[in-house]
């Protein structure tokens, strides 16, 4: 095993192609939940098994799905040594509102030390700085330090139900003493974090109708179902100003957390509460007032208007009262919660607050349940002396709101430890207009994960 | 004077004349509200003109304005006669949802006595009624038998700002002892009725923000200020379930209708409410359960929300949460309430209302006040006779819920009293897709006023 200073010095002199090989993968445009974007999905995944065939896996394959493929590859080295599975994804969201994008959403841009384009912080450069670390190691040692599987998906951002499919099928391919998932962001550009916790999430769409047809206000109003007024009524009831959500199911589900985290939570000591107020450019946090921020964006369950939609909405005015109204409502969980049963639990309350006249209909989109690792894990703490040599400093353990459904799907069907350890940083906007990935990060993220493949090592 | 039976035999054998002309007007897509039919509402207009050119007007003419131009034709015939003035509008609705048009919206189409097309009810037929009224008078008679002005305008749909200012700044021009308003429509085919009251309208757009830019739900849910949110909370607290809406100056300043119209509203005696049940394909009326249907159909405030938009309402999932959310939403107002006074205690409830953490902005889109005229005044005592000579029954009184802002300007700066004389029938759809108007009201319709022009005669 070389010095990890000769494996970095590698990474530092092939950065800028590496950045190049990025640019590449990011103009393409793999927006997963729209159809006219499969062909830029395939192209993604052929771009990412043949980065992998040059890497020099001996086995790569692109695997067919209902949906979007997947590509798979492996390395096994040496029997005695562990196995890390390596997930990614090369999907990316979709780009609305397009007009607030300062450059074009798929022209890769730099400046001020970050590439903007949509995926490269969810999750295109993340991907791409675990393969450089990979091939810092076969170019640098001549082989990799331990066996290596990887799976990577084209469908996270619209569900996951090809992979889902996949992992339940395969668990003894896929099996590995760890799984390495670089899907999350660090809380601050000089202090690693480990997530040690995602939350679960279920996705809806609800449409509320009235009338058989459209109707015009002037000779109906005040006796017509208006199911824009209906949507709204219940989507207030569901959650109030307090942020309180209103599914006693739920609220008498939530397990509290340990004494630390709560600690944690109150204290704040990185000052998160401040940094999210700058990020959003708000002057206040809004939600449950009973619970300290960080609690409330780890640990409590969220609901969420991802989108509404009814009626008239272009220029002008139009004195339509609509048949129909849509809106599209996630929950996050925390992570012991079951996704269907919560989604019975939530059928029941918008059945039960739904104001009379109109009628309703709740579709569950996708569902995905949440995860827990404890910190004192073996490959955890891999992880932490990986970050704390290439920063400086120890991780910090921490909670993150979001939901990544494989990393509950490996610990619940692979029984698999999972290392969450992601480079994203909190500006990135990921999922909104502006996206980017910092290429500082790009940089220590590449020397960590290659130093974390030597601490597995045994 | 020739007998009426003369000019309806006259009417009867230029029918399908009249209606092919009518095809040719809607088949002009005079969307007044959308910028690109710009053109379209000015060839509506000049048709317009034509059209009366052809019948004989000595004067006519296209007046351009700020928006779309206005058609002003007179025609003198005696001093000693009384002087009507007509008005209509050429412009129409947009016709989104447009895939449930069953024919396109811009080709007029016959069926099981209808004529379909967007703008056939609202206000393109009743206008060529009017005008095929005045031309049996002028080809059976050899003249009309009182003085006619009349005044199309291509702004109905969008505000009427240009008619308005036209009539405020030439009262003597348009000077006239009654004026005549075909755009309402009949409570059943069998039932003729005229309209002695209009509501009011205040059409405004509030729009809510929250955070500087699009967030991901997973890493702000919980803390983060959600605009859609926010939104149905207002929208819920300034009208709730009962149909109650929370402005409380509004409350205070609505008048209760006379007796004669309580007992009528209670009372019912055209099965209106079942009607409406029929038309809406609903088992239930909503709104405020202590007034009949009828009184909160014509004589109550009603507030309602047009349209709604925000965040991802596209196919799929996305898990943002957007900077902003909008809304389009009116109140209509018994007669006797002034507008942007209305406007003021709309804008204070709406800031008393909104959710911590967000802002709102209000826009006034347009406005316009209500009416009302005595049954007993001269010139509808002219209308119920006509009505009655053709459908054989006298009319029925009513309040409509629409508004038609240009019945208030001439009430209050012509000091003209106005007949809403108008042969829509309730299932018209106005405003919605298929919208279509009834042949057989249009022979009644022009018989009606061809009858009317000469009982106004001396």
């Amino acid at each position: 095993m070389a010095e990890a200073a000769t494996r970095n010095t590698y990474l530092d002199e092939n950065r800028t192609r590496f950045i190049e090989q990025l640019r590449q993968w990011l103009a393409i445009p793999s927006i997963s939940t729209l159809s006219e974007h499969k062909g830029d999905v395939a192209k993604a995944a052929d771009w990412a098994r043949d980065r992998l065939l040059a890497i020099g896996f001996p086995e790569v394959k692109t695997i067919p799905t209902k949906g979007h493929p997947l590509v798979y590859a492996e390395w096994p080295v040496d029997d005695k040594q562990p196995t890390l599975l390596i997930y990614g994804h090369y999907d990316v969201q979709p780009v609305d509102p397009i007009d607030e994008w300062h450059t074009p959403p798929f022209e890769p841009t730099i400046r001020d030390g970050n590439i903007y384009c949509r995926g490269a912080s969810d999750d295109k450069a993340q991907v791409m700085l675990v393969l450089a670390a990979l091939e810092a190691w076969v170019e640098v040692d001549g082989a990799l330090p331990i066996n290596i599987k990887i799976l990577l998906e084209g469908e996270e951002e619209a569900g996951g139900a090809s992979v889902t499919k996949y992992v339940q099928d395969n668990p003894e391919l896929l099996q590995a003493d760890a799984a390495l998932i670089c899907d999350t962001h660090m809380v601050h550009p000089e202090q690693p974090s480990l997530v040690t916790s995602l939350r679960g999430i279920i996705y809806t769409e609800i449409t509320v109708f009235g009338a058989k047809t459209d109707l015009h206000s002037g000779s109906y109003g005040g006796v017509a179902p208006n199911p824009i007024h209906a949507l709204c009524i219940l989507l207030s009831r569901l959650k109030g100003e307090d942020g309180v959500i209103q599914i006693p199911e739920l609220a008498a589900a939530i397990t509290s957390p340990s004494a630390t985290e709560k600690r944690f939570f109150k204290e704040d000591p990185l000052n998160i509460e401040k940094a999210l107020c700058t990020e959003m450019g708000v002057t206040e946090l809004v939600g449950e007032k009973e619970y300290p921020p960080l609690e409330r964006l780890g640990a409590r369950p969220t609901l969420e208007i991802h989108g509404i939609r009814g009626g008239f909405t272009a220029e002008g005015a139009k004195t339509v009262i609509p048949a129909t109204a849509t809106a599209k409502v996630s929950l996050r969980l925390p992570p012991d919660l079951e996704p269907n049963k919560v989604f019975s639990w939530l059928e029941k309350a918008v059945r039960h607050n739904m104001p009379a006249g109109h009628r309703v209909q709740l579709t569950n989109l996708h569902s995905g349940k949440g995860f827990y690792i404890h910190p004192d894990s073996h490959s955890i703490q891999a992880a932490a002396k990986a970050l704390e040599a290439v920063y400086g400093v120890p991780p910090v353990f921490m909670r993150e709101g979001g939901s990544i459904p494989i990393a509950a799907l490996f610990d619940t069907i692979l029984k698999t430890p999972v290392v969450l350890m992601g480079f994203g940083l909190p500006d990135d906007t990921i999922h909104a207009p502006n996206e980017k990935f910092s290429l500082d990060q790009f940089n220590k993220g590449m020397k960590t994960v290659a130093e974390f493949l030597g601490r597995l090592a045994g």
